[in-house]
């Protein structure tokens, strides 16, 4: 996988800013050595003689960012789906997970995981793995063979888990995340840990404690759970007496952004006032997890007021709390339980639009990886190549209209190339 | 295309009830004349040498009935989401409707849709079409060669129109739909007409008057819209003042079920109590539109609650309300809206499980077309033969874990074989 200067010719499609589409047909979008170097109507003459990938009538777009998945997950996505939150932690999730000490059952698991995700829209992804170091390391190597670029958390548990999945007590979990840490921190190109304790209700004041120490001395990103669900929340309040919302239970360990530590938060459907004035404070990132809030009748954030603030938000498969790994089903979801909220809840936060989710699918959730998400010069070049040609419609449509199609009806087959950072993944 | 006695072996799985799925593995399903003859573990005697299909692995389920959709629509589903239902209407749906006066537009237009109906898992349908006859007589020809068996209307609309969609007057609309009905009563094996005023805003008293005469000369099914959004609700409230609520606007006409007159109600999500009374009095059915609800702002409707009163409920693509035709994307709708009612708006009505879909979309919907739905000796055989090899695994899965899979990920890859009333269409 080597790095070079090309173009590829299509209709190009991809986020100026919240609110606006930049969309240039029969354009060439030209990638120097993984940058950027912008979209241009004829090929300059700087870069003549460059190969080119003429997608004909196809899309391109930037590639999608996935804020937040759990990979072992996806083996039961799909299943079970008649439960709530954390009935459905310790029916399903947990069992699961648990199967994932196992080496050979977490390659065969892993395996259709990485296959699928390559071979999604996906192009970045932070991901949950298991509390098992050896699986996680194995999950880290499957995703840096892709192509994908992801963030990858061995992650925390030392109490409320199932009697096979917990960690003895917060020294060994925590002596566990530096053994992985230093295992994994170099040597891979494409994949880099990031520190995942799995929600406040699965790690002890204690273990927080040393995870705010690992997060200093080795500078780590941090992801996990907040605010999702309102017996999880009930709950955060009974083990935290002195912390007045959810994300203090994070933030008084040095775990909830700042400027040192990029922080993701899932979810994110009822924060109270404080915290979301926190995590604007903290730059904290919102994973909204559309389809997962349904399915956990968990309910809807409140995204457009989270906009309006100007909070970081990107959007999450959640696998498998949703059920899609497809970000193009991620940014229906979120239009649609968009509109059931402003219906049936608050009429003063309008409906998002295909703009508005689109940019959160790109730009939004990219931004935590860099200078990602769209085709402005100097940007790593993400792109994905679209075929819409099977959708067969009787009548002419916009590049828009083709886009918003793609949104609601597209699967796997309509994604005919991938770069990431320059590489070609297909 | 002929009847023949036949076999299929594979995983049969139908529903027995409401809240109990039947599950037959390596087991036999018999095909009589067009009629199911039962489900066995081994080939009777009587049937000895039969021809059989032997699906392997597959799963074998009764064929879908989507109780409502717009043929005309499903050209421009997935565009222009971002608007409510009247808006919505007036921008995108009349526009491209009067498009089907040119017949050479209608063709192209229902032969993509006709071809896609074809390949979906739905084996039966209450279709509405356009005013215009000559493209409504098409789209049932085209109907017709897909062996797909349908309900089709040429839709009545003398006001509240578009310039180019609306008919002159009562009279008008009336004496075309007679004219429609006699050319398309007899003739068609598979598609039969089903009379269908758009909705109380698009037709006058008397056009109503002049079909229920209609209703009562041909005996014909009918098929309408019902209390979807409330914008709608209140603007019926202002055309009739006569009523105390929307559907007596349809009762008063004798258009809203009973013995002689068989009707389907689409949407049904603001029904006060007197309309639910009145709906179970007449036995109408309700056509369960989750998606449409949702893309177009109406809102979640009480199915629960309709479940326990014990009405008559099917599942509705409503393309292009809903952007989907598949009825699987419907049942994983209708569960996933449940829940969010249920957190969002009354928690006495608990969320709808994968058999309460399940059945919906077979037998509930299907028995407004008789004996059809399941798999009872005696029924129509309508099933679809469903291989999801390709969703991949590493654990083993039991049947309903697997069908629970297919209604949230499959899509039309994994639908591979197709009877209606006994006759193979792929």
């Amino acid at each position: 996988m080597t790095k070079e200067t090309f173009a590829l010719k299509g209709t190009i499609i991809w986020s100026e800013s919240l609110t606006k589409l930049s969309i240039h047909e029969n354009a060439y979008l030209i990638c120097e050595n993984g940058i950027c170097a912008g979209v241009f109507p004829e090929l300059p003459d700087k870069f003549a003689g460059i190969p080119c990938r003429d997608t004909g009538n196809s899309i391109i777009i930037p590639g999608f960012t996935d804020l937040h998945l759990h990979a072992p997950q996806y083996s039961f996505r799909s299943i079970g789906m008649d439960l709530e939150l954390l009935e459905w932690l310790d029916t399903l999730a947990f069992p699961e997970e648990s199967k994932y000490a196992d080496m050979e059952y977490a390659k065969k698991a892993y395996s259709i995981f990485a296959e699928d995700l390559k071979q999604s829209a996906t192009t970045r992804a932070s991901i949950f793995a298991t509390l098992h170091v050896p699986a996680t390391v194995q999950l880290m190597k499957l995703l840096e063979e892709t192509g994908v670029h992801a963030l990858v958390g061995k992650v925390n548990m030392d109490r409320n888990g199932a009697p096979s999945l917990q960690e003895k007590d917060a020294d060994t979990s925590a002596a566990a995340t530096r053994q992985w840490v230093e295992e994994t921190l170099t040597g891979f190109q494409n994949v880099k840990p990031i520190l995942t304790p799995r929600f406040t209700p699965s790690c002890s004041d204690e273990l927080m404690k040393q995870l705010g120490q690992i997060q200093k001395d080795y500078h780590l990103p941090v992801q996990s759970h907040l605010s999702e669900n309102l017996g999880e929340i009930a709950w955060v309040k009974e083990l935290c007496p002195n912390t007045s919302f959810y994300g203090e239970a994070y933030d008084q360990f040095g775990l909830f952004g700042g400027e040192d530590c990029p922080t993701i938060m899932a979810h994110c459907v009822h924060c109270p006032e404080e915290e979301i004035e926190l995590m604007k404070k903290r730059g904290v990132y919102i994973a909204h997890c559309s389809q997962s809030n349904s399915n956990l009748s968990s309910g809807i954030a409140p995204i457009r007021r989270y906009l309006e603030e100007g909070l970081h938000i990107g959007l999450g498969s959640d696998i498998a709390g949703g059920t899609s790994l497809s970000i193009f089903r991620a940014m229906s979801d979120a239009i649609q339980t968009s509109k059931l909220r402003w219906r049936l809840l608050d009429d003063s936060l309008k409906p998002l639009t295909v703009e508005e989710v689109f940019y959160m699918a790109t730009a939004g959730g990219g931004s935590f990886f860099g200078k990602v998400g769209c085709f402005t010069p100097g940007y790593e070049f993400d792109a994905v190549i679209l075929d819409d040609s099977t959708l067969l419609h009787p009548q002419p449509l916009s590049p828009k209209q083709r886009l918003e199609r793609l949104i609601y009806l597209s699967d796997d087959r309509h994604i005919k190339g991938k770069y990431v950072s320059g590489v070609k993944l297909f």
